[in-house]
């Protein structure tokens, strides 16, 4: 199969998410180089011997040899890189990404690119609440969700390669949607969590309640710890999605509110009847 | 010291928590009967020998040989339990609970008690997605925040012996607070967070969602699985709390929306801070 050929890897942007790919795929033989503009970033990937080689910034020798490059940048940054120096690609390499956004990203490369090259865009479904290359973890993949995003645009080869990439890297559930139902599912189940977590831990002073809390809040707002410039991007480009899925949310808070003040208790309980058979059905499934 | 003496513990309404209460104080050497209206728990928990005695509904002897009372009822049925059996008790027990809301049931069961028996509230905050004493487990003690909860009536001498039995149980931090910060507290860290899980699973039909979601919408909805009779209960007996909770989240919630509308990215940059630095002192506390 055309994915085993493509041997060299070039990662570009060697934090949480670059690192742990770097990880996982030179262990499975993979020649794995990296690019970051963080010097301590790239210095300890090969003292750890986490990649082969590496520079800070750009080597031109790095880019021209890849047979595949995964992008691994705040996703600002990516149709910019793609202008600078696609001209070095190798014809017929295999571009794709790691980034939680993807309409207003993918279209806008598909665009800009060389049309000997194909970006083919993903996103696996795993992180922690800690950055950088020091963190990165190829445990990460285990068991996570990892959706291919193709556009017309893509070739049954290019979804087939990066289902695979999936599949090495340990993901559990191998998915493909179109960019808009992703970013509706992403503003959803990824976007407005985090929202709802970090509103939770701001809304009031709450920092002495962890010697009374429960599981649940401590559930409700692990992810309260974020990357805030990571996210704050994230969710711009993303900010009709997120906003619709707010909405939505804060309309059935509000609602579950009034059933509250009301004292229509059996307004309550249907709801929560309700949440009780779709998480069921929730735990069935995964 | 006072509580060794009392040795013989009746469990009123065993369920998961009666039963798991059951289990921890059987295993040290107290002698522990139960009561519940429902024949299969009891028989359940005789053939278990998770108790050594038990009745369906009422059985006068337990009652009377009681030394201290663990009340895990519902909590609507508390007051009427207390008014209909509390001429059996023997002078000088010791009554607790394990109820969730504090101010509507406190005062109220200590207005109504014989001035010769003691009632000291007392919250768990433990527990498990599941019901019913087939699922009671000693284990969810462990390390769990167990809240006293005393009035002014309250003798030094029933704190005592309440944090005594929450350290039995195998709780982790032992508190004392008054009723109404209990309250807000548990509207907040509690309430709160079910009304958002629940509200996160009804405010759209998302069961398809399992095949794309990471862990922070799993986090979030883990409780959205819910005992509807239960904690609708919960929430009418802390209506004013919990809508005031609300109404701060939900006001905080929409303001957050507001940076994103107005792309104020620094704006929610600066949120997102302060939720990593609260959540990573909670973190350090717990």
């Amino acid at each position: 199969m055309e994915w085993i050929s493509r041997k060299n890897i070039l990662i570009v942007g060697l934090g949480l998410m670059g690192g742990s790919y770097a990880k996982a795929l030179k262990r499975l033989g993979f020649h794995v180089a990296a690019l970051d503009r963080d010097e301590e970033s790239i210095r300890y990937a090969l003292q750890e011997h986490i990649i082969h080689e590496g520079a800070i910034g750009m080597d031109e020798r790095l880019v021209r040899e890849a047979d595949a490059v995964v992008f691994a940048l705040y996703p600002g940054v990516f149709p910019d890189w793609i202008r600078k120096y696609q001209h070095l690609f190798r014809p017929g390499i295999m571009i794709t990404d790691v980034t939680g956004v993807k309409s207003c990203i993918v279209y806008q490369i598909q665009e800009i690119l060389r049309p000997d090259v194909e970006f083919i865009a993903a996103h696996p479904m795993a992180g922690r609440e800690v950055s950088g290359v020091q963190n990165s973890d190829e445990r990460i993949f285990r068991d996570a969700n990892y959706i291919i995003v193709p556009t017309e645009k893509n070739t049954p080869q290019a979804i087939e390669w990066c289902g695979m990439l999936g599949r090495l890297l340990g993901c559990g559930r191998i998915s493909v949607l179109y960019p808009e139902e992703h970013d509706e599912m992403i503003g959803f189940v990824s976007q407005l969590t985090h929202c709802i977590a970090v509103s939770l831990m701001t809304c009031s002073d709450n920092t002495h309640l962890s010697d009374y809390t429960g599981d649940s809040f401590r559930d409700l707002t692990r992810i309260a710890r974020i990357n805030d410039q990571m996210w704050s991007e994230l969710f711009m480009m993303n900010r009709k999605p997120l906003l619709r899925q707010m909405d939505v949310f804060l309309k059935e808070l509000t609602e579950f509110r009034g059933l509250l003040e009301k004292g229509d208790t059996e307004g309550m309980r249907e709801k929560m009847r309700l949440s009780t058979q779709r998480r069921a059905m929730f735990d069935q499934r995964t």
